[in-house]
């Protein structure tokens, strides 16, 4: 459902780029923008460049961290250029866009991430990301403009609307998706729980934690599970008190 | 084949969507760009915003009228937003990539038309086409930014030139994924963990058991996530004794 879409641009530098953001969203029937912290924000430039999309901009949601952003979204997709050696699983703009239009996910808030225009997105906001969506593109030129990606990404999600797309392993589950904000939550009650228990060596916890979000981040849980999940941090935490 | 695609830009306005134009094709692997009568160009607006497609601007080819551009070209497509009454045969964008990509064209110029920001194509223009191509959209806002349209149309061929396909989840991991043995060694780790913690009520045992199975198979682990996650299992079950 495109409706359902939220293109989210992280710390965007060129006000101009916002409103060509809007204009593209708009010609693939998104409307849904949210800017994290830009640098400058109304602009005449931004105006300017969104053409006819200025109810795009008026409806913008602004916040100051991506995770404000993402804590409606029950699936969160990273936009990146780089290669990473950190392993997301990886999809093609096509691929992202026929996988999440399916029907199985008609219910489900799709937050889509573009970073910085110079620097792209930063580990600690990948870690928010459970795919990273990759445009295929010349491997000696690939950095697209940032209006120019959303432009193509939201264009392979408008192609896909109606087609039906093949259902995998896992797309099926009867009970809602965790949200952003419910699994943040449980990060925290996880990372507690280490704590208690003793696991936690304090100089490598980020490490872990990050190892640790990767996984439940790929396993895209749903309530029922996170419910279990969370029942075994309590018991653990009071086991023998 | 991408070096015999020819972009060409009648009668611009904005030199900056030169650049954008420049920059988009570049990094969709396409080289020839030709302007017919830009009002303003070479201009700094049009370098500024190419970013690293200098290499496009500096050999572009500018001509008078379009039947100069499209005299080396066999094959003639304009790029068109508006309905016509008059019929040409009419592509999608992606039909068009996927038809003139075929071996068959192999030795054919093609030349690919973009009109005025403002006004399009003209008819007599429309009469050197011998196709009409259309980027699906929004109908009731329908007109994308030229270096927008110029970029769909672009990563259409680049996408039709042999399928690309993205790594699937897993494929990059640096440690060695776990094995089904490892896994299921795992689960009796984790079944006696949450016996050992009170956790497990012996009439719902075989429920969760298989559906913390499909959370950790969706996973797919790796060796490393593996012991982290047994290490947890282990200070969980020695907890306070």
């Amino acid at each position: 459902m495109l409706s359902n879409i939220k293109i989210i641009l992280v710390e965007t530098s060129h006000p101009g780029n916002i409103g060509a953001v809007a204009r593209a969203m708009k010609n693939m029937a998104l409307s849904q923008l949210c800017l994290v912290a830009p640098k400058q924000f109304p602009s005449a430039d931004a105006t300017s460049r969104a053409a006819g999309a200025h109810d795009l901009l008026s409806n913008v949601q602004i916040v100051e961290s991506l995770a404000e952003a993402v804590a409606d979204c029950h699936i969160i997709i990273g936009a990146s250029a780089r290669d990473r050696t950190i392993s997301w699983p990886e999809l093609t703009a096509r691929q992202a866009a026929e996988k999440f239009s399916g029907p199985q996910y008609a219910e489900n808030k799709i937050g889509i991430v573009f970073g910085r225009e110079n620097s792209g997105l930063k580990n600690d906001e990948l870690d928010l990301c459970r795919f990273l969506v990759k445009i295929p593109c010349n491997s000696a030129f690939s950095s697209l403009n940032l209006a120019a990606a959303v432009q193509v990404v939201s264009y392979e999600f408008f192609m896909a609307q109606g087609k039906p797309s093949a259902s995998e392993a896992g797309d099926k589950e009867t009970d809602p998706l965790a949200t952003a904000e419910q699994m943040e939550s449980f990060y925290q009650h996880l990372y507690q729980t280490m704590a208690d228990i003793g696991f936690l060596h304090v100089d490598k916890s980020q490490s872990i934690m990050r190892r640790l979000r990767r996984v439940f981040n790929r396993a895209q849980l749903d309530c029922k599970e996170l419910d279990i999940l969370r029942g075994i941090l309590r018991f653990s935490q009071n086991h023998n008190q």
